[in-house]
């Protein structure tokens, strides 16, 4: 497709601030055979640059066409490149839409495989794809067009929107309800029993998980991640919401809608996450931590107590990012920190001699005084 | 069922101290239709009270009944409200008792599915339950009331004790032994290789995990955990150990009965743990490591070495959690820590400064005597 | 077999140095049953020892026959105890070669099994074993003696090289392509989508991967690991690469041949790792970091930025080992440096009041002359 047909088809009104007169330059209107990334972009390609770290490689990529931020020299070095551009405040966002004219992922077409085992109280909605090798067990309904791919099973009793999306060897677990548009990945776990076992004399006592997993509209869970269910009551994660692959989510959580989980983030039994987290990579939460709206934690931050809405949190027990960087820079000082203390200790004990000679000098003094 | 029903059917005896006269109160025996969390309790709910965090709830909550601590302020303010309850020194571990009175978990009725492989060579338990498209494969053997949810795959050589249940997607690895009254939760995989790799010029040579995973009776093991098997001898996780998910315990660990790792626990190979070992999530067991029993670690912790009998432990290294609170409070006071030490250098310049001023000032007085 | 059968079979030409001369001792030409690990040994078999730490299991061992280092003392001790014994530099790669003696690990017989769903645009090379209800859909190429056991699904497009092994429950995604003589182990998910989504005003937008994952030869898997496929271009992971249990890649990682990345590892997107880097468990690596060749980072480490080649790298954010123990060492002694301090503000302050008595006192003494 010529670079004019992909903006037609693009819905820019919003986000486009300025743009390429293709007029001008009608030579560049090059036909996109696909997508790159901008440092390993072959001719034919549309890439795009967000930020400045990669905004050196305008200079040398050979991409035919970039989505820039709006920035004058890089509009004018690829102007002189001959690379038709289109400038966005979000150049990434844009490239997201384009990136649907080139690609559609996978998906089997509508239809029930002969090997899917569907129990007869369940509920099929129309242009339901089922899998080879899908179960589907007791009063489970599936909405318009849910897709399953091979090998996904499904416990009695579930609920699952329209256009949801469940990848091969994902498991729901009894009274699961998921909504709709969400797309569960391969081997994620939802809705099993959370890990709820009470001390006793002899051994650990089972309590048993009567609640119920609830994934609203549009959630993301990513391959092998697990969300399980509680003793009573729901563990929730709100529209919108983005797990990785490898989270956790403990039973009772409540995760605010358009969270960000990103890989192995942990969250013990309880934990509560306000609109727009952000949890980066192996961040752990302690249980019942009731986490404000958009704050965010830098990878591996460990995250207890309370924390206030906005915050930006690093380092385990986690700090505001300004402290951690600031004590961190010196946690390997420390040594140094260490020796200097040591040199101060021996010059005090040097000053305190001195101190006294000249206290003994002036004493005698005094004495002969007398 | 009644509350005076619920409490004839628990034993009673032995942990409950005291008892709310029903007589007294005969309106105070509701009918419970469910269990809640007493902070979002419905009416016709049990729900209990555990520590003082949630004590405060019992002026609000709806629920009709309520396992109270010990505790003569709770159930005063409980009666006042017209809530029935009984007290126990161990309130959830009675809650995890009631639940069962109200809520069976879903298990499939004993039966092969006819979509079941099976060896030949493989020997069924009576009563035992296969699912849809399981695959049992040489020389396995079940015992009685052994439980496969659909698509559990068993290699060659198994043997699962009686009343075992394994969830879908449980994949069991080569000459893996479990015992009597295990869970092995979806996707968790157990007696697979072990990471054995040994450095050679060109490449990594692997080293055959000729061994295998051993969980004794009672062992619970997380959606998507991992259990590996050894190149020689045993991995062993003793009786009443549960894993949470996504744990991983490496070849050679040996873990006694009844620790409880919580999520995202990685134990390396060889490890060691003594009985009743904590584990907080996300913590980490170097290889070789040797937990003495009862030992508890913080979230996060990282292990190496050895660990007393009793330590609780936190932080990476990890150290006694005394040790570890205070540094860690510290830790962020370090910037304040190092400009203390700056302030103090100076003053320290400026005293010995002083003193040399001082000394010069005595030694020409001496001078003037001679 | 004959320990001397067994010397014969083994090709010792490289990598041994000294040999027992079986001549002298022809007693000591023990009939081996099997494999052990020189603590838990029992008669019959053979085991080995590798560095200092079980030096003196030679001792007690019960083993028949021993692997050692060279090292004259090991060697005459198990000469005194009659234990037949070979010494090599490298006993641990030695012991990985007499292994494969003793013990083959299981894998199905060439055949397709008659439940196995395959595509009929799926090429197949000889001598596959593709196991009960595996999924294989179009377009999908498996090299000679590829083995798939039971539960394997393949999605569209994706290449196998030859005698590569895939276990039970492991996922393949659309355009994969796998080398030859890999392992990818249960639970394993390669080529799923990665994580990318962009903020937009009211929720996350989904980029499309419309990327691949590359396996090159001789790379394993370990179970419930996940390697993501990126929105363009390759993610890649060099020959001779391994991954352990629960690892996660990212979308555009570049991961060098003969890595090792130990459990629970977690690489964010873009991320590069060296030849021969080591990553112990637990660590996570910032997205973009670039990890020079033959970089090791201990357990727990946090990666970020460009790290040298060569480093030994441990915390988080992650420094120079030699500085991070030197660190962690004085990090539990904060609270002494801390009351250090505090003790010096009081003596200094204590010192400056003597000072100002010296001065007042020398003062009063000058005036008094004037």
């Amino acid at each position: 497709m010529k670079f004019s047909e992909l903006l037609q088809q693009l819905e820019l009104e919003v986000e486009i601030q300025e743009q390429h007169s293709l007029l001008e330059h009608p030579s560049c209107d090059p036909e996109l055979l696909g997508l790159s990334a901008i440092e390993e972009a072959a001719s034919g390609t549309l890439s795009y640059i967000e930020g400045g770290r990669f905004a050196s490689q305008i200079q040398t990529t050979a991409a035919s066409a970039v989505i820039l931020p709006v920035d004058a020299k890089l509009q004018n070095q690829a102007s002189q490149r001959q690379i038709a551009w289109i400038s966005s405040p979000t150049p990434k966002l844009l490239f997201a839409k384009a990136v649907r004219q080139f690609y559609q992922p996978f998906q089997p077409a509508p239809g029930v495989h002969p090997t899917a085992i569907i129990h007869p109280t369940a509920t099929l909605g129309s242009d339901v794809s089922i899998g080879a090798y899908c179960v589907i067990q007791a009063n489970v309904t599936l909405g318009e067009r849910v897709c399953l791919h091979p090998q996904v099973v499904i416990y009695p009793d579930v609920s699952i929107g329209e256009r949801t999306l469940l990848h091969s060897g994902a498991v729901i677990h009894e009274r699961t309800q998921i909504g709709a548009d969400c797309v569960i990945h391969s081997g994620a776990v939802i809705g099993a029993e959370g890990f709820g076992f009470v001390p006793a004399a002899e051994s650990w006592v089972k309590l048993e998980q009567s609640g119920r997993a609830v994934l609203e509209d549009r959630v993301e869970v990513g391959c092998n991640a697990t969300v399980d269910r509680p003793a009573v009551g729901e563990t929730r994660i709100g529209a919108g919401s983005k797990l990785d692959n490898l989270v956790h989510v403990g039973h009772n959580c409540q995760i605010s809608p358009n969270c960000i989980l990103a890989a192995q983030v942990g969250m013990a039994g309880g934990a509560k996450a306000g609109g727009w987290v952000i949890l980066g990579g192996q961040t752990g939460v302690a249980n019942q931590t009731e986490i404000g709206e958009r704050v965010q934690a830098g990878a591996k931050a460990g995250l207890h107590g309370k924390i206030a809405p906005g915050s930006i949190m690093m380092g385990n027990p986690a700090s505001p990012y300004r402290t951690f960087l600031k004590a961190s820079a010196l946690y390997n000082r420390l040594p140094e920190l260490h020796q200097s203390l040591r040199q101060m200790q021996q010059q005090m004990a040097e000053l305190q001699q001195q101190i006294q000679a000249l206290e003994a000098a002036a004493q005698p003094e005094t004495n002969h005084e007398i």
